[in-house]
């Protein structure tokens, strides 16, 4: 099947416009893509005529030409009649918006058979049925809820599938763009009639290379597919990163009522992800770090460290003693350890305090330069850390609060940590004041984040890729 | 010792001002008094003179009054002399800023021996030393960092007191702002060498009646002193909640170096926390939740159900199969349960949604409006199941991105959420555009979440609240 025609098409039609409506999915999906996207899009109304300006072709054999993509948005009986003229017209992919297939039950399994074998027999690539839609900037966005009501993440390098088309576009388009984390594409599975999780691994992990991070969200695995996907994972290039609903007895019986899947037992799968290279978020709070620090080291110009390394023991680096003990208390749950510095080391950091703050700063791990802290003394501290071979990561929890620290410290810490190539994880309050610090650190491709759990969770993330790296033998955002 | 004179001073003298160095902390302290808060504010510097127009004395005796509080920011040795002073003039109480004392060890803990001495013998109230200072709005302020630096909470009913300086102004600060959660007064406790958490417990407690909730960040109690705060937890109206840090092994070598306690072991810990009636906070996410929670409902209108039930049963209302899912998957975890619908319950669940919604909509628990759902399914569907009587709690998935969905939404779902008097907990994602909607259920005090997991914190939070309420016979929030 032709997925490249599906998720970069030239032309894509739609059908299921209503000229009442202007809240109807169709209509929706034609005229967000008319007036936002470059795909060239062709709308169909039985009685042709036009719509805000833009022509209405009045039957699917009329457009100028074969589109690469046929998005449909009518009802389920409807849906089959246009599969089969996709089929008689050689149309390769589509999208079908509309339920009333698989997860009704009854009627709706028959027909949910009937699609899949013309799409199978005739190799027509489609999403869904009873899914949002697929968005693949800068070409196309076939979400059918109005563009003004949802956020739309930047673009970068994650594939995002989701079972859950709500769970895609709230808690995944919002969070990504509240953290700056980037898609190549993002795609809604719905009922995965035909395309499921595995041929998305498949091609966003061969054919996209626009890709480098594929994540995906599901409550179980297509019957039967779940060795084949983990076959691909294991041999994918692409950090292959899962969060599963579903998990937990009351969260089974939930799925029932939605997609009828189970992601079944945990303890076995688990197992199973972690054999196939798999990264798997315990929660979503977990998936969001894990991508965020995967999609801004995939855009380092240049990598951190070497290949070899895992990222497990960590220096952290205060200005304030309770963060340090907070930054502590977590590291030990997510399988990092504080490194024990020498006298030696220690006083190496003393002497590169300011004569005033060394006598009350606190040179263990964690660090405590305290409120008397300079912008030098950060920096000649991540400078020192940096040289110590054994610490694999830096965790730096700057408070921008002291009165002599500069707004300056983002972009001198930038280029100090991009010099170093060791990995230094951030947190910064999430305040608007202090973008300028953020963003200094950002533009340089250093994951900023905003809370200190979130600190601990992606040192954690460079631990679990770092592992997968060796066990590739690649060299993703690793020199080798 | 007198507190009230502490926290609510009418006047307050700072020494420790340098006419040089505009960041000094004195200096910074007596301006922001001056110029932004109510406290009658005395400037003193051994040259007099004057300083951005604010007058300084030159002596301590030469003051117009004896001042209720004494903010000293010098040095160690410089600070004992100065709280002889206020014994020798009879002032009531002291906030010391400067290090210098048990924190270094040695002779700093002579140090504080000396300055807890006078303290007691003179009945001298003192906060520090090595402290950030207290907020006390809109009285006083004298946290030593620059105001514009750092972020101001609303003012509300949560007492917070903090161990770490660093984790008050900017862990607590600033996620209260973000929530929107108010402090009554907030305390930077530093050595506790004389006024210590109990204390502190005593006075929110008892005296101060604009505190509704006590919140504390401790790394351990102040030695000798747990079973007096336990003592005094059982039996106050208020509700205690505790953070502790410094409770895993590195988290314990973290607070040697930063205020030599120990939060100890955690069992025996959270054991005779939860028979005295504290609630507590694993994490710094529960904490924020549980904070808001209160706080939110300390100042409902109209107070929920009754104080005989424990909120641990709860419906899970969405518009998004999948946020239902991770909904569910995470109230096991918090000791809440998915209440089973009766098929009546089910049928008069879909007599009330539109008709085209009501075929695809799902009526278990979780429920599961769909994409097609309008306002007034969902103003039915949480009038219908605020009417069935186990229910004790709704926890309401409301993502705007459906097209018929008004923005309106939120005022016509707060009346009947405020008349129907049964707790519904909110998400709404956070994103600019929809703060119509979420102001709506903030301003009748219903409490709005933008994580699925804290939603799931917050009916937690209610569970534990309610327990307590139970235990002490008390009607806070809950109607009599």
């Amino acid at each position: 099947m032709d997925l490249q025609k599906l998720f970069k098409p030239k032309s894509m039609g739609v059908v299921g416009i209503s000229k009442k409506n202007p809240l109807s999915p169709g209509r929706i999906i034609l005229l967000k893509n008319e007036f936002e996207l470059q795909v060239k899009v062709y709308g169909i109304h039985p009685e042709g005529g036009e719509l805000e300006g833009v022509q209405l072709y009045s039957r699917l054999d009329e457009l100028p030409e074969i589109p690469d993509v046929l998005v449909i948005a009518v009802g389920a009986d409807d849906t089959i009649n246009y599969i089969k003229q996709c089929a008689d017209l050689g149309i390769p992919s589509s999208i079908i918006i509309g339920g009333g297939f698989a997860e009704i039950g009854g009627e709706g399994i028959k027909r949910q058979d009937q699609l899949q074998k013309i799409a199978f027999d005739n190799d027509i690539a489609v999403i869904g049925p009873n899914c949002v839609g697929i968005y693949s900037p800068p070409i196309m966005d076939t979400i059918f809820l109005p563009t003004e009501r949802i956020t739309r993440p930047p673009k970068g390098s994650v594939a995002l599938i989701s079972q859950s088309g709500g769970v895609l576009v709230d808690q995944f388009f919002v969070k990504f763009k509240e953290r700056n984390i980037g898609v190549s594409t993002a795609v809604s599975i719905g009922n995965r009639a035909v395309v499921d999780e595995t041929m998305l691994l498949e091609y966003f992990g061969t054919v996209d290379d626009e890709t480098s991070n594929i994540a995906f969200y599901l409550e179980g695995f297509k019957d039967k597919r779940a060795r084949e996907f983990l076959k691909l994972a294991k041999k994918a290039e692409d950090t292959v990163i899962t969060f599963f609903g579903g998990v937990t007895k009351q969260g089974r019986i939930a799925t029932q009522s939605h997609t009828a899947s189970l992601a079944g037992n945990l303890k076995i799968l688990s197992a199973a992800l972690k054999q196939h290279f798999v990264i798997q978020a315990k929660s979503e709070s977990e998936l969001l770090t894990y991508l965020k620090v995967y999609d801004v080291l995939s855009q380092r110009k240049k990598p951190f460290g070497n290949n070899t390394i895992v990222y497990g023991n960590v220096a952290i680096l205060s200005v304030s003693g309770g963060h340090g003990v907070i930054c502590a208390d977590l590291i030990g749950k997510y399988g990092l350890n504080a490194v024990e510095f020498t006298e030696e080391e220690k006083d190496l950091l003393k002497e590169n305090m300011n004569p005033i703050a060394q006598e009350i700063a606190s040179f263990n791990n964690p660090i405590d330069l305290t409120g008397s802290v300079l912008d030098t003394d950060i920096e000649n501290q991540v400078r020192v850390l940096s040289d110590i071979q054994r610490i694999e990561c830096i965790l730096l929890l700057l408070l921008p609060y002291p009165p002599n620290i500069s707004f300056q410290i983002g972009r001198r810490l930038a280029n100090i940590i991009t010099a170093k190539k060791k990995p230094v994880i951030c947190f910064i309050p999430y305040v608007p004041k202090y973008s300028l610090i953020i963003e200094s650190l950002e533009i340089a491709n250093i994951p900023v984040f905003h809370s200190i759990k979130e600190v601990v969770q992606a040192a954690s993330a460079l631990k679990l890729r770092s592992r997968v790296n060796n066990l590739k033998k690649s060299n993703l955002f690793w020199e080798k």
